[in-house]
């Protein structure tokens, strides 16, 4: 191991270099304009597998975004670890927020600032250049690995769902890796055994057939702003829970044990607040912030519209406003149930004075991983000797709705070892990731695939 | 007065010629990139009085937009008529629903198609076309006149407030002559003798320091939109009255004869649902449709943004969202009271875990003129003759804050003689006026030019 070790030690300024390339791609897969950055990410991704060593290579077109995939498959007595990763990254908006260009990595106090940086181009990387130490030093891996690497994971996997059911023999494997997750707190090795579902819906509120003057229309049609903040000041009750019918049926409660280990990571909810800025945290009544964000379901906007938007002032009486609202779930909730509660829900508080349309643009299911798996224990051992430290277990507020359907499909157990951290602002302007964590992450990689060669 | 009209009717395909290049015109006075726009539209309107043979033109700077003076003043033994008008237009958005180039614009089925057709460069332009119809075939007019013309109506005619103020002697007159309003059906001849304020606010609402995961921090955390939302549910009750404390103290209760008068008008609720494609009509209980748009106050959401908005899914925590709220008044609530209470209210039922920012952005008292003025008769003549029809008389929903400020500094009472229909969508995409409106405009101008004389 020590030859491999020394190899990523050595290597590290090169990697960085190369990870900057992959981060200066546009690869953002909601928007349409960017179809050709996806391509061209893809081909990124095959590029860097082929240069670790990897075989098999071979980049599947899809219906949206291309799947990439690549295999090392020489140990037939060795377990297979599929390593799943995406290089597709969330908009960049707003855009005027950013101190740096998103596309464009710059490294202030050892950190990366790029969008992906974090999530999940800077993750995923490790792996590939984990396997690559191994095979530049000795020609050889002690497992067999396979990687997947998609571009749709902030879109909802569609490609890949289907692309697992159709591909199960290609995929079979032992364990199924994924950095895509965050650390406990800095400098703590963590594996998640647990994550969120989630169900993304669109409300449209629709009054009169056009825009009219809100002086000489104002008090006779009804607005369809105010209609929408009525429905949506209508889906929680005044103690934060979630008044959709049935929301909270099928919800597994929290263990005796869950509730102890949770107080054990002493979160603080003061610090938790301050460093975001608000007086005070605010959800479901009854649970600690730890068990609202992990083990209990939630319900927020995502994005509203309606009307005039830009600075000053227009008069106007609109004729639609549209809000975004998506859900995150707990085992044992059912997005696609849910999604029929709440557009039943929904139409029956609207109004008769104005047309409600609701949509399900994306879902996935929660899911969880038990703690006594041989795979997480070889992570843990992997953790603790890359960092030099017992690793913690935790549950996870995210939602990787894929990872349930690799579980189903595949039937293998997931780790998910994450070497971001909450503060790394993923999704948001000024993403960034600590290049100690990716550092970490990539001796983290190379001691798991060596635990694993003996579970 | 015969060679007047017929010189009107000789003229009016030049008068459309020349209406066309005053819409071409992009006067869009909230938008700061159309300051240019601006001056070249009030140099416009000097040009046009100039060539109307009136005379002390002056463009007079502000600190937003000019103001246009002009005037005519050799009946010393004769009333003086003020007639004011705004070249300023409304924002275009939604763009993308125009049929066609809203500042090219175009006739179709006897309409004249453009931003700002009918409010208020197309009502605007006849009074200066009548004065010059009187001027070049009888080198002179039977009263006085004087023209003021402004660029801010649409974003609350702050400079002219002041300047009134500044300039009552300059201002001076026995009757304002205002075409911005609409009539109460086709062929219906309208005199409008009561307008609604206006206040315009905007709250904004913040939760975190910076756009979150909605995974990673949901359910921890405020979210600025569903908190909002909560804010503008709570603005009006289940019969949807305004909840603002005090709002309806100071409303003037309807009499029993203006009561009648809007009966007699045979205003359809089933029509106009029909016209707007709405199943029901719906504001303020208790009260018919004309009753809720002319005499009692309003309150609607103009504006609503937040979070993610483009076209996909986007699993944001935002950190902030803003709403536009405008309330429409009647005599006798005061708009700059009313500010306060609806601030007031607003952060009473905000709570603490997010801040919440109020902010004033206009405002405008309400108005009414005496039914029984000798220049209201003077309009009532002007339009029986040119309608050959009897006028009817009404309230209108809009708010023209500017009238109020004009009575109260100029003590003169306000014709308000419309020529657009509220089907003629002001303020919205299409916009649109039509051509026998405006010929009935100027007709109605001369004529009422002519009826002052004998007052």
């Amino acid at each position: 191991m020590e030859t491999v070790l020394n190899y990523i030690k050595n290597n590290f300024s090169n990697y960085l270099e190369e990870l900057k390339d992959y981060l200066k791609i546009k690869s953002i897969s909601t928007l349409d304009e960017h179809k050709d950055d996806m391509q061209n990410c893809a081909k990124f991704v095959a590029s860097k597998f082929e240069s670790a060593g990897l075989e098999n290579i071979k980049i599947f077109q899809t219906e949206k975004h291309p799947i990439v995939y690549a295999d090392w498959l020489h140990q037939p007595n060795k377990p297979t670890i599929l390593i799943y990763g995406h290089y597709d990254v969330q908009p960049v908006d707003p855009i005027e927020l950013w101190k740096s260009n998103p596309f464009e990595p710059v490294i202030i106090n050892k950190k990366i600032y790029a969008r992906g940086a974090n999530d999940n181009k800077g993750q995923n990387f490790v792996h590939i250049k984990s396997v690559e130490a191994f095979m530049k030093t000795k020609g050889t891996l002690p497992v067999n690995v396979k990687f997947l690497f998609e571009g749709e994971e902030e879109v909802g996997s569609t490609s890949l769902t289907k692309f697992i059911i159709e591909n199960k023999k290609l995929l079979k494997c032992d364990a199924l890796l994924i950095s895509d997750t965050s650390m406990f707190a800095p400098n703590t090795p963590t594996i998640t055994y647990g994550l969120r579902g989630l169900l993304y819906m669109e409300i449209e509120v629709t009054a009169a057939n056009r825009d009219l003057h809100s002086g000489s229309f104002g008090g006779a049609v009804a607005n369809p702003i105010n209609e929408l903040a009525k429905i949506i000041s209508k889906l929680h009750d005044k103690n934060g829970k979630v008044t959709i019918p049935n929301f909270y049926k099928d919800v597994l409660p929290i263990s005796k044990e869950e509730k102890e280990n949770f107080k054990k990571l002493k979160f603080s909810d003061k610090n938790f607040a301050k460093e975001l800025n608000v007086k005070e945290l605010y959800g479901e009544k009854g649970f600690s912030t730890l068990e609202r964000l992990w083990v209990r379901p939630t319900l927020d906007c995502n994005g509203i519209i309606g009307g005039f938007t830009e600075k000053g002032a227009k008069t106007v009486l609109p004729a639609k406003a549209t809000a975004k609202i998506s859900m995150r779930l707990v085992p044992n909730q059912d997005p696609k149930k849910l999604a029929k509660d709440f557009e039943n829900y929904v139409k029956s508080i609207s109004p008769n004075w104005v047309k409600v349309e609701v949509k399900m643009l994306h879902y996935g299911y929660p899911a969880m991983t038990s703690i006594d798996d041989p795979t997480i224990k070889a992570a843990s051992n992997a953790l603790k000797k890359a960092f030099k430290k017992d690793p913690v277990f935790t549950r996870e507020g995210g939602s990787i709705p894929i990872i349930v359907d690799f579980m189903k499909q595949l039937k293998a157990p997931a780790i998910l070892m994450g070497f971001g951290l909450d503060t790394d602002d993923i999704h948001s302007p000024n993403e960034h990731f600590r290049l100690e964590n990716f550092e970490k992450g990539l001796l983290s990689s190379a001691y798991f695939i060596n635990e694993m060669a003996n579970i």
